[in-house]
């Protein structure tokens, strides 16, 4: 299948990228995206036009077909921060209130921000967030106008929230009467351990679903969506067209034809066969070089997160690691700076994206990563 | 080529649509887009990934080329209403002070709107904005944020913009300092005359040029494209990044290489074949049907506009054409509401976009229209 190697002998030459969380150019199944591009373009002149504001229709019905919702709870757009850049259009003001997972994705501090939102995090435990501060915070703060987490395989953690922390912020949702985003586009690539439920699974009603192909066909190809009610959706789509008229339609139909051909399953299984030993370098290598380190050692997804002890050397840290020729994105992006315990570890915190890098390859970058510290 | 033609004989029964400028699906050329996404695919898997961020670099350079700027200065992203929902995010804060012709695009005045500027409309005429009021207004309300312009038959009226007015509009630009956007979809569809001086040609410093491949290749691609100066087109960039991630390279790329093969020229040449006779149906039934009417008889491009004699009859003009199955939008969405004159004649304008529609049913439909008022 996908593997090749390249040799080992010049590993330590090479610059090794802990960077952005991209799939590796070999985990894109190339020769079958041309075959449905081709069968889509025959069937269809209507994906060369305007049209499917909310999203290529069939993808639409598949997609809610899959989640057990209705086709006009489902809206495609191109790719899933586009989403998030709308729906923070539809639920957040100058003011409104944001609270997020601490760390989490850097880009959706960054979009709630830009929209003029407070965001502020809430720290993260290995099993999810710290659900004592999350209450202690809605009673102090108030309602925040929305609550985001990734539950399955955390970015840039790798964490994952159990059953109980799950229907504890669903109670708490209840209760406050707030929505809840849950982002997932890691779920599928689990590397052990049993799935749990989705928010959306336990209380579609309070909770708007995002994912999208990027981890599991291609992310130049943009294509996102999310689950909402109806009245919501129908609000994103007309944001939507304010700002961009249509979406493209001829990647959403070329992952419609690829899930009808039944391709995606068996590309999953491949690439969690391609990601799971890199998965394990990453845990192994995290374990062995940075033992004093608290690591969140995940089941699934694209991140291993680490935190450096208190007292490691991580001053001028990017730069050095620069010079060694190891690519690092800066911790503190992924902590919202409204921390309510007032302090914020980002300076010592390390993503690891393991997917697009070789095991002897992440062996190495960790062992540079220890050295400098 | 593609002039398939429908049965005349079932023209009195058809809904003729006078809605949106849509083309024709016959004039997407899908063979050869087919062979280029083929090609595109074999060439650079580097389409599937995230990259690219201003678009993608090869059609950056060509796009560089033909407008003699350099490929910093180029933008291209997923359509060009999300360029101007983007250039409004870099230019306008809520408070702001847009110009635009009237009537406009529709979704001109809603982008900025969205933004919380305040869009002033100035008169336009057979060649261009009423430079006495656009001065008079510039005098009297002081300095806009940008001044928005589509000097190459007009959406919605046809109008062409003259030498002597693209000229003084400059001037205004240099004395008053105020970035001007010149929208240019519908440039290269004209069905006689000869063509003027872009304003970028006539002063690339003040200008900040847009437009897109919809009306020349799909519009379902989405790729639209600005020149703007480097510094604007960083920060168009940086807001995208923020916004989208990356653009949807697919459909850029095969834009590149539609052109790269030269299949753009002839495609042009064969598009202006086809709309030739029906802007001559369009200018030729409103001027029969609608003698009274002021018509903009445009020289390019997808629209005919008229202006419909004061005391027609236009009250529920839509309602009663829908049920005579006649398709029209709201002539007052292309008017901004503070007309410095203070009357606004909206309702009194009727916008024909001809080129999806047959001679014989652009005939009918105005004919329809007539029996209307």
């Amino acid at each position: 299948m996908f593997l090749e190697r390249t040799p080992v002998t010049d590993i330590h030459m090479r610059t090794i990228a802990f960077t952005r969380g991209v799939p590796p150019d070999a985990a894109i199944p190339v020769e079958q995206l041309m075959a449905c591009q081709e069968a889509v373009l025959k069937a269809d002149v209507g994906v060369l036009q305007y049209g499917h504001k909310p999203g290529y229709e069939p993808l639409r019905e598949l997609i809610a077909g899959e989640h057990g919702a209705d086709s006009n709870e489902v809206f495609i757009s191109n790719g899933s921060i586009q989403i998030l850049d709308l729906l923070a259009g539809c639920l957040v003001r100058p003011g409104s209130f944001v609270i997020t997972e601490q760390p989490t994705y850097d880009r959706t501090i960054a979009t709630f921000r830009r929209h003029g939102a407070r965001v502020v995090g809430v720290p993260l435990e290995a099993d999810g967030m710290d659900m004592g501060r999350l209450e202690e915070l809605i009673r102090r703060e108030g309602r925040p106008d929305v609550l985001y987490l990734i539950p399955d395989f955390q970015n840039p953690t790798g964490s994952m929230m159990s059953l109980a922390k799950r229907r504890a912020v669903l109670e708490l949702a209840e209760r406050y009467d707030f929505p809840v985003i849950e982002d997932m586009p890691y779920r599928r690539l689990r590397y052990q351990g049993d799935e749990l439920p989705s928010l959306r699974q336990l209380n579609p009603a309070r909770v708007i679903t995002m994912s999208s192909y990027t981890k599991l066909i291609s992310p130049g190809m943009r294509v996102g969506f999310s689950i909402a009610d109806a009245g919501l959706t129908r609000k994103l789509v007309e944001l939507a067209e304010a700002t961009y008229l249509s979406p493209v339609l001829l990647t959403q139909a070329m992952v419609y034809e690829y899930i009808r051909r039944g391709y995606l399953e068996p590309h999953v299984r491949e690439l969690i066969a391609l990601y799971r030993p890199r998965w394990q370098a990453a845990v192994d290598a995290s374990r062995k070089y940075l033992p004093e380190a608290g690591l969140t050692a995940p089941d699934g997804g694209f991140f291993v997160g680490i935190m450096l002890p208190e007292g490691a050397r991580v001053d001028g840290l990017l730069e050095r690691a620069g010079k060694a020729q190891l690519g690092l994105t800066a911790g503190a992006s992924f902590f919202a700076d409204a921390d309510d315990a007032g302090t914020i570890p980002g300076d010592r915190f390390v993503r690891l994206p393991f997917c697009a890098l070789e095991p002897a390859e992440i062996e190495e970058g960790v062992r540079r990563l220890a050295k400098l510290l």
